[in-house]
């Protein structure tokens, strides 16, 4: 009858069922504008179902204005509804270029997910749901709770020497967050934002694709050459002077107050991204810059190695003359970052469970930094020169002599190893290319000697072909 | 001894008080450049730790570039360390205004957090902790949580006749950063992207502080003229077509055809916010535009009316064309949601809690609006006219012949009324003057009752000037 055909085991009700099937019909032009509908009670006859089941989707249909209806007449199907169906743009533009299987997998930013104490986690998040009030459930803004501001103050004076007022804190969703909004607050004319070069490519793709300006400072083995800024006409800097990423110089002081100098003078801040800091082998972990000065210094921090990245969890330390830019901008992106999480980091910064894991990883990473290290000695000897701190979770080799372009990384890929050169990172291709970047803190000790083996083998072949 | 003075009580270990102390005189001055520092040895004796504190701390110092050591000479302040002090410029902008205390709250788009079923909630979340496999924990890109998007696809066969597929649904955080993204994506030269006229002022902000065009659709009891957009450049049309927000209105299908046509036509796409149709009071949901015709139509919904704000998750049903900008740009904006939430909320989904309590949500709500109308019907009886379909949290309130302005919204306050006069969200201040916005999920009855009663008193001493 008229097409419609019940599914007495479907989700969907049976008012449901007749009004979508009515509904296609009139679409596709089955039926025509003006023509008449069944009356409810002979469809409901029809179908078997009552008459009250068919008014429902009738008044489903008229009032979304498919059908008009008027006293004493049957209900027509209404006019002015056929669509002019353009051509399916299918232009689904899936990038599966042949994904090969990778086996050692030296990529970096990844912290060790199998270490991490997710009873303990699962625990915090239990007890904050628990103790969560409802209204803490609804928009709370943008600032983030509370509760973890004021304990992630007390953790950077515990971890890392700051005095941080918790009215600073804001919360973000991880330090890429941070960055997105920092940008847009910090723009400036026709001002530059400078990057360190090398640097990671996520703010700089940020940052071209807001269609701002973009200038570099050279790195060398301590990290950004800050007399480069001299005489330029600058938004904001970005620096990550506790561990320069990617090549691991720790910026030295002089180099931070000249920097920090210049701020002053020609009005910039500086964004300072402390991204791995904590796990330092060799000492306390190097102090911020902003601990030095904070007036011109908007510091970044994120839980993503500490605890884990689908946390989404960071946080920037603010002056006051940006709050209220940062909590405009952040309103209408996003709002705020979700409260149970952070009501729960809360906990197990209070109860000093981060401190203990950061403890007990620094441990770790440090084994599993000995074992790349002692790797790459037997593999090549004093042929390679690592750059940078002992901290983190990457090291940057040098391969002195070596060239590592795009047929290398393809000839690691088919051998089933995931590996980045600096060059990457760099703001010309044919900046340090004879360096590699080894992220290893997700890896165990088989996987690391098991890789640069890998490597070894590689690398053996590239400096034989070059000898001849 | 050296202004030293250790706190053996301090969560700051000894060598990272002696460090903070020597860093802070040469900082300041009192340690001048190129000065000695005492040996290891004498400072060590003198504050009563071992020496290798001391050496921890000097290590640091020099590490961090604060001091240089020459063999077998002792070590020394380096140079170039004096900062510049800017004047610190405190532009702690507190907006303090005096804030006056609510007590009628009739603010839009709350639900009622006290009927929200915590205890299951908190088992989908334990279950979800305790079901995840670690590597979820990491990075897992930006699209959202692939079980949680199957079971979107689902709820929206299921709850709005739309046949979705899961591909297609890209999760976010609450709707105001799909909004967000989606601008970026779809905007296009000099285009305009066209809001309905009033609207929500969250996404008109957002356009506005983009820099792009921006352009108005009137609105009438039914919804968006649609035919106000002929022979406009457009970028992007904006509609609440199931709900019109503020007026309430079902945007009819002769309209959203028309619509279809002209995007088809002009080569734009449709965004279509379905904010809160789940609470439709008088038959099933009205259906979307996205069930007409999929391929002009990014169908936009969120969890925070279903469930609650601070949950933030959002989704879009995204056009196969679309999918590679939006992968990019969340990728370089905040990469993507916590995890946890998004499997807590697809066994939500799949085990039909949502259902039940959406269901349960609506009678609750519907009596709700039962009261509100009662209570409006008593205080004002025939001289205020609702708008709108009976859905949704909130009702669109026509006092004929009276006029809401700032004064008007100033009295509110003063008396404990939280109110939105619906010309707040016009782009001409001097429209639809004779309308309120009454929110009412998350009140009880006692609230709506007295709050109305509060309203009336103002009112009527309106009318009575008004006469005069």
């Amino acid at each position: 009858m008229w097409g419609i055909t019940l599914d007495y085991r479907s989700e969907l009700g049976l008012s449901q069922q007749i009004y979508g099937s009515l509904k296609a019909r009139i679409l596709s032009g089955q039926m025509a504008q003006g023509e008449g509908l069944p009356s409810t009670r002979e469809l409901a006859g029809a179908l078997g179902v009552s008459r009250n089941t068919v008014s429902v989707a009738y008044d489903m249909l008229w009032t979304e204005g498919f059908i008009v209806r008027r006293q004493g007449a049957p209900s027509r199907v209404a006019e002015g509804l056929q669509i002019r169906q353009a051509q399916k743009s299918d232009e689904s533009q899936k990038d599966e270029r042949n994904k090969l299987e990778i086996i050692w997998d030296f990529g970096t930013g990844q912290p060790d997910l199998s270490a991490f104490p997710w009873m303990v986690w699962s625990e915090m998040l239990r007890e904050a749901a628990n103790s969560l009030p409802a209204r803490q459930y609804a928009y709370s803004g943008p600032k983030g709770y509370e509760p973890l501001c004021a304990e992630i103050a007390d953790w950077l004076f515990r971890a890392r020497n700051m005095e941080v007022d918790p009215e600073d804190v804001f919360i973000t969703s991880g330090s890429t967050q941070a960055l997105y909004l920092l940008i847009d607050i910090l723009k400036h004319d026709n001002r530059a934002f400078v990057l360190e070069d090398p640097c990671h490519p996520g703010i700089r793709t940020m940052i071209a694709d807001k269609g701002l300006s973009l200038d570099w400072m050279p790195v060398d083995r301590q990290g950004a050459e800050i007399a480069a800024l001299s005489g330029r006409e600058i938004a904001a800097v970005y620096v990550t002077p506790s561990h320069q990423f990617p090549l691991g110089g720790i910026l030295p002081a002089s180099r931070r107050a000249a920097m920090l100098g210049l701020a002053a003078e020609e009005d910039f801040y500086i964004m300072e991204d402390d991204y791995d800091s904590e796990f330092r082998y060799t000492g306390m972990p190097v102090s911020p810059i902003y601990a030095m000065d904070s007036t011109r210094v908007i510091y970044i921090g994120t839980f993503s190695k500490t605890m884990f990245p689908a946390l989404r969890i960071g946080f920037v330390v603010l002056p006051k003359a940006l709050h209220r830019a940062w909590r405009h901008n952040r309103n209408y992106m996003d709002v705020q970052n979700p409260v149970l999480e952070q009501a729960a980091l809360a906990m197990f910064l209070k109860t000093r469970k981060l401190d203990r894991h950061v403890r007990r990883m620094r441990r770790l990473y440090g084994e599993k930094r000995g074992a790349l290290i002692g790797a790459l000695q037997a593999a090549f000897g004093d042929t390679v020169i690592p750059w940078g701190d002992a901290s983190g979770l990457h090291i940057a080799l040098q391969f002195p002599g070596l060239t590592f372009g795009r047929p290398f990384i393809r000839s690691c890929e088919e051998e089933g190893i995931r590996i980045s050169p600096v060059s990457r990172y760099c703001s010309l291709a044919q900046a340090h290319t004879d360096k590699l970047l080894i992220g290893y803190g997700h890896l165990n000790g088989e996987q690391i000697f098991g890789g640069i083996e890998a490597l070894r083998r590689l690398i053996l072949g590239m400096s034989r072909n070059a000898i001849r």
